[in-house]
């Protein structure tokens, strides 16, 4: 099973690929978007979804996670981020990948086992958890930590259980407490 | 000039392609793309950019309009709205046109003389303006609204002149009064 993780941003996109194989995760590549600062909004959104697109023809991830948004922000944030965020979900269905919704708090609280861990404890996690030499850039490692925290779910995510539902059976299976 | 406006929505949106020779607007085409509703975010995200890089390959335009976001709405509703303007805005990008954001008070100002118009105006200016039998759907008709606020900024326009600077000139020329 490949998983493409994506932490959508306006000026950073990150994106992470990991496969698994049982309760294993093993990293295939990492990588940030940076769309040209300089260029007009449509260019830059443009420029993410091409990316986007290539990233995926690279690799041929089977599913896909992005970062569910916390939506207690200001109306203009959310629109920006919206925008980002609908170019990364419309390079995803192009490729009829199916995307699951993860919350930032609970992609935190599956790799590093706190909802609130810093960006540092998730770039450190992940470079553990992937057996990376040095932990990845923040937009990266927060795709990734996307990533592990389906590709832990593993036969559950499988079979196509809703995000939802997978936060009980976590508990029941004890894995969190391995992470 | 080739002119083709978006009415962004994540339902429902609104295209609407017009000619302009001096200060003659022509109808060329128009349309309202709905993804479909039982289908996934991704899928729906992904069937409008699709739509869109159609729309842009059928009419050819040459440059590009789009309605800004009034952003004192929610922020839920900012995400969403984004999201499906950021797939209008890639396509559109995508296509290397230059891309004009105006508010819709601005729109309804320009086209029926009221930033407060109701949709019933707009449709019927709308048809109105460009000699059509009957008025189009309300989203198609806001995106040829704002495809004809754009025409009618003529000379200004093609000489890539910021939507806010043209408010002004707007006013100096009085081609408000005549619309």
């Amino acid at each position: 099973m490949r998983i493409l993780g994506i932490d959508p941003g306006s000026t950073a996109m990150g994106w992470g690929v990991v496969d698994v194989e049982g309760k294993t995760p093993a990293h295939v590549a990492h990588g940030v978007l940076r769309p040209p600062r300089a260029a007009a909004l449509s260019t830059r959104l443009a420029f993410l979804y091409a990316e986007l697109v290539e990233v995926i023809a690279a690799h041929a991830p089977e599913t896909a996670v992005v970062e569910k948004v916390f939506v207690a922000t200001n109306p203009h944030s959310a629109l920006v981020l919206g925008q980002a965020r609908g170019c990364a979900l419309a390079a995803l269905g192009a490729a009829n990948l199916e995307v699951a919704e993860v919350a930032a708090r609970e992609i935190k609280q599956a790799v590093v086992g706190s909802g609130a861990a810093e960006k540092r404890q998730v770039q450190a996690m992940v470079a553990r958890l992937l057996h990376l030499d040095a932990p990845p850039p923040s937009d990266a490692a927060d795709a990734l930590a996307a990533a592990l925290c389906i590709a832990h779910q593993g036969p559950l995510a499988q079979l196509g259980v809703a995000v939802g539902a997978r936060r009980r059976s976590r508990r029941q299976s004890g894995w969190r407490r391995n992470a």
